[in-house]
């Protein structure tokens, strides 16, 4: 099949998969990859993103709208978190992705137009060809005490090796890249401040996954599809994460967005990190209420809806989800404008958020277990549901009051303990603890974002020093 | 002097204090007291009150519309929150009074058309004549394992004894009615919902302070003013709390909103709760700004400013005031409006900030008391600041960097433990604590508000159930 | 090869395999399993008992001192905690089933002796024959509000359906059985207390694992052999989880310990209970600690150990591996004898930290991962260590300080994701919360064992009511 | 009277009254005090020390041996817990200034016998004549950024300004020193490490309370004696904390103990850490004890024993309070014996106690008010009480079920008010966290002293490197 690259137009599913047999680069396991899109361990991925593409085809029009341009109104802006919330990672990879540069594109109209540029050049590209792109941002990094001027290795921080007329050539590599194997572009961007001296660091373009000099050795939580009936959630959220080697890769000026103006350096990882966690946010709001209703299903599939204790958990979880939503629309309704007309979240909400939804999902998931009991570990295998002497078993032993089957509750804690309690459940625990970087920065960031001097102030009001501090 | 009742405009502080001077049965630790606007332990209160109509007297039109007119607006709503935050603690009680009866009185239009007449009728006399209210819900309650009509003592919960052409006569006692001893109006409601049979109980009504049969029994967590220096924060905040006694207290019908029909009465107490919350979020939001500021200051009197341990608690009360203004924003955001055009704040959201408002403050006070360490305790009396030779010693000791003097540092401390470590701190946490009820209380109402059925819906979609639930 | 049964010595790891092809009937998947010893999913535990056999061997005579007799001293007690937290699980579950047979049996020694010769019989004979026993208790329950006797199918709770001169015949299931597949004996207990009128459900037996009405339903969180270097904890951990249904099972009388006598009901749960979760705090107390070496290791291996954030979070371990610890402690030093001379944990020590532990385990995980990082997740697999592209890959890119390789880096994530963020990791979790019973649970115990009078007298003396309270 | 001074017995409390009228110079408030025995506000803390002094009269060995010797026993240590915890604050402050000298005096026995000759002369003599001591070590600080030598005023730690063959002459401040108004001697060590060069702060020596050159500037948590009856907890209980001024104080030879050794700087300071904290462990578990005793006399009292939600905040505040003890009882079960057979408890045990306590006890608070309920601060005065008509008043609506009377349980709220949400109650808070170091100073001593090469081996061998890291 032909793919129908560079004209203005949707792809279909089958037109994205066939976009993936290009040569790319990707191991799993220490084995060459041959097809992403047939290998059991991508599967699931390409499915995802397939059927994203295939969903989206018949509105094509607005969801490119929505994907590849800047939201200009408040209800541009919440349009934009469903995107960033929906099950089909890549598009909000892409979205956070090309938010961020255009972000970051608009600080350097006036002194660097020619990034200016390029970035609207390369939105406009990705849109025309309905692309799907990956945000690369973080280093390997090598010794954390030292910059990247002064690591023994200087590739710990990718970094531009040659540059000449055409364009320039990158090496170094970039972890944790989810969907990097199953999209087709990777933006680059550096991942924190670069200081003068340290100037071939500061660099940010986008790549091709199929480019030369390309690797990508690839971790995947999602299941083997034999296992598709015993993980109902992983089967069809589960998306590989890369580690991502360049090797003297060969970047086209026109696409490159900063290359040794280290001044900027920090725009780029500060612009993704909001946008990140402001898709951080918008997922975890709904996940947390998915979390209430887990909860409700277990203590119904149990029987216990009248246990105080129990009713008690699941009231601690929906203060969790309503928390979370409340900082989402907060962080909506006070959205501030550029002068360009970009409408972006209020930070210190977006923060907030993003650090309680992380600091407190392992007290609802433990909410979660202590509700639904030890059976979410030990409900019988989907192959006992197969072979009939057995299935009668789950359905006679598993079943609680007279609506609640066997079958039904082996089948709920199947989910539950997919989705909290096996692999899929790990990797969503620590990728959620770390999009958008860890506790520590997401307080960082919400202290420097708080308007400390107006609290001082009203302080020193409130304490009646009217007049300011009187030392 | 004389007193400008019942004429269309705003009074003055003066006009207040007179006011007071009515008749009123006040009684302190035993005493009956003669006068309340000049007896030691009501000054701070009838200050803060007659400071309040001095400040609004210029723009009074525009307060008496917000302080006796319901929101029709989210820009309405949110101007209320000033109302509800502000220093001046019977606006708030009056606003949410007021605001309760009329949400009530909405709902009992149609049925209950008489009532809704008198609240209106008794809205409009309380604007005209610029009048201060109390919300009056809390009963004694005597056996709380038994319902009212099961008491032993019938007054356990307030009640009606007798009733003709002219009005109807109650007796019992309310619990906890702030500002009662120095406000005008008591607004009476059932504290819970009352059966078929419990039609006594059922009853509500306004009722001016000075009523034959009426008598209140104050505490106080405001200072005596010779220790106004020791006390910066209560010695402008304080105000006693009453329980009020209604002894054959007589009521005429055009003051009565309630009176047997038990189909309406738990509609009160859950009209008040939703406003007293929402009053109590816009509080917390400003308090816990107070805290921040008051933290940074602490630090920076220290001189410990970067000591990272310091930091991060700052941070962690940083992220407790966003959260709560996160929260704040949200309800305002997602207000609802009535069939009548009133518009009402989003019960989750302000259920769920009330509670970790609630929850979480013991939290930052000790977060406070660790940035300022025991020199909040022990910082020397005020008198030592007077006396020269004392003074030089609490300048020479209590300094820390070149900026900060012995004797601002030393003041700082007063602050800080007023607020947070004495009698009005505690009066403070308590009152956050309960006001609206307790946490159970804002974890029942959360729960019961939060959309249960679409949380389920979510969670079967997320697993894969999307046809429904397959028991 | 002969297995050695009935000889009054210990096993070896060779026997103990033997003794498994006994005929039980086994299930994983729907498939009926020919020989745990060499089946995938059974090996890992299979080999983690037989290594324990075999290790045990050269001082047996110690080893069947401590797991078959009752602690008679504190010092007898401390060593008792070895074995309960060690990690071969089945002496875990065979000397808290023991201990738990015997304390009740010390119990009826004078109503029912019968029972109390037959369980000093009982355990004189697993001591002979050095038997591996699993406490079989969790009943199916069916619809949790209704009680043994009202369920609509009787069998929710295991019961006796026969009795005659020979013995008993049981019926019923019991879920959660970690290593009943590969284990020798199920002690049989009741779930709670029962009633009067719910005689047929008061029982308590051992029945070997390959007796015939036994059919064992299984879930497993060891890895296949396939994975182990992925999984080098579970791999040697990992253990099965059965539903075990007995169907018809004939028990001769000398195996039984409680047939209808339903004062004792409640006294087998609450015996297990207390050694469960002894057994649990042990573990804790030394997972802890474990917890805490990963984190250093962890910080250590990422460079990060002078990082302020990051030390608090290892204190924060630090603190709750101690508490742990602390508790344990306590609950040795405070410890009980009874009339026999049986050596007993302080039951609220043992309670509070089990709640504490559970309660606070995934704030831990949180911050192990919040120390480790997303290379918890995406450090390339096993097989990229193999090809020699990939693993040179993976040492440039993964290293640190100049004495952390990449390749030292990598596993030290495997056995990290491994134990808290993988299969294992929300098996382990989930185990941890619910052994001995969930949150509440402990809390109702801890509440029930506290000494209230005590602490009630201690309070009015301290309020100045020396005299007792003047109501 | 004539005070018994210099003899081998115990004060009577007439004796140590007479003591305190020794020409000291203290402050309150600007004034000077005449007479601390008969001012208002420093009789509670002298009434609470010679209570102490009567009731230890008739077994004065005892107590005298206890107060003032090392104990050398497991036992021994658990009697000093009594001694620490009780009421009487100066024996616990006597105790653990003599333990932390004699802590020290061994170290130095070697290279500084004269310091450890005088240390024991010291304690002899105190002894001897039965005085109280309290520990005089935090300094001004001045700028904390700064170390002593580099503070503008030398003076911001406490130095020694001359020296001949006498003896020496200091100068400085003491902070937070409770008790130091009603004691007689001042044991003062330096707050910190010195480093070289830094000589002059390396001081620590004993001098009486009324030495020329000695002013103390006081706060007090004590009530007035007027409101004795509103304060039922504090009118016991507080004790004054003073600023302790040193100006010129000279101290001869035989009572200096550091003197510019400032290798041993640091040993104070950490000795007394140590006693003080396990103190303070000592005390809270004993107020942890009477917390959950208040808990339930408040739900009693308030009719609410069987909700659960009452039920479970008294089970939180259990669990608090065991966890406190188990750490006390660990950390006298594995304290260590020193060369000179000084038996200390357990460090890391008791940091964490001392940790876990602080951080918790606000919590436990909220939970003590959530059960309480706004009486607690609304509950009518001790003069309604007295004035039969409102006496009246409140027995009729205070009251709750048929034993628990409306005085009982007004007066019961006296004392929860009092001690958890009045000036005690906040300087109680306070104090409890900041006494022997704030949470990060407990932290860092936890984490200092926990064995944290052993976790790294165990958990290298959890994780299959039994041969130790493969780096």
């Amino acid at each position: 099949m032909k793919v129908r690259f560079e004209k203005d137009m949707t792809m279909t599913g089958e037109e994205y998969r066939a976009s993936l047999r290009d040569g790319r680069r990707v191991f799993h396991n220490g084995q060459l990859v041959d097809d992403v899109t047939t290998h059991p361990r991508f599967r699931v991925g390409v499915d995802s993103i397939a059927k994203g593409y295939d969903d989206s085809a018949p509105n094509c029009a607005g969801e490119s709208e929505a994907l590849y341009s800047f939201p200009r109104s408040v209800d541009d802006l919440r349009q934009r978190m469903a995107l960033l919330s929906g099950w089909e990672v890549t598009r909000a990879t892409t979205l956070e992705s090309l938010l961020a540069l255009q972000t970051v594109g608009e600080q350097m109209a006036v002194s660097e137009p020619q990034y200016h540029q390029r970035i609207a050049d390369y939105v406009a590209f990705c849109r025309r060809t309905d692309r799907r792109c990956v945000q690369t941002i973080t280093d390997a990094k090598g010794d954390r005490s030292k910059s990247p001027s002064e690591q023994d290795d200087p590739d710990a921080y990718l970094r531009v090796i040659e540059e000449d007329e055409r364009g320039i050539v990158i090496q170094g590599a970039k972890l944790h890249i989810s969907g990097a194997a199953i999209a087709h572009e990777l933006v680059v961007i550096p991942t924190k401040r670069m200081k003068v001296g340290e100037e071939q660091w500061a660099v940010s373009c986008a790549v091709p996954v199929n480019s030369p000099g390309i690797t990508i050795l690839n971790t995947n939580p999602a299941p083997d599809e034999r296992d598709f009936e015993y993980h109902p959630v992983s089967r069809r959220f589960g998306i590989p994460d890369g580690l991502v080697v360049f090797d003297h890769v060969f970047v086209p000026h026109d696409r490159v967005f900063l290359c040794g103006e280290v001044a900027f350096s920090a725009s780029f990882a500060h612009a993704l990190g909001l946008w990140q966690r402001i898709g951080g946010v918008a997922r975890m709001a709904d996940e947390a209420d998915v979390l209430v209703g887990l909860a409700q299903l277990l203590a119904e599939a149990n029987g216990l809806t009248s246990m105080h204790h129990i009713r008690d958990k699941i009231a601690d979880i929906v203060i969790y989800a309503a928390m979370i939503r409340a900082c989402l629309e907060a962080a909506i309704a006070a959205a501030e404008t550029t002068e360009a007309g970009f409408v972006i979240p209020n930070e210190v909400y977006t923060n907030v958020a993003k650090y309680y939804g992380s600091a407190e999902l392992g007290a609802m998931l433990r909410n979660i277990h202590d509700i639904g009991g030890g059976a979410i570990l030990t409900a019988p295998l989907p192959g006992d549901l197969q072979n009939p002497e057995t299935r009668a078993l789950v359905d006679k032993y598993m079943r609680t009051t007279t609506d609640v089957s066997g079958i039904y509750r082996t089948k709920l804690f199947y989910s539950v303990r997919d989705l909290t309690a096996d692999t899929y459940g790990g990797w969503w625990q620590v990728s959620s603890l770390m999009s958008g970087g860890g506790l520590h920065a997401q307080k960082l960031v919400a202290r420097k974002n708080y308007d400390m001097a107006r609290a001082k102030q009203q302080a020193l009001i409130f304490i009646g020093e009217e007049e300011g501090r009187a030392t």
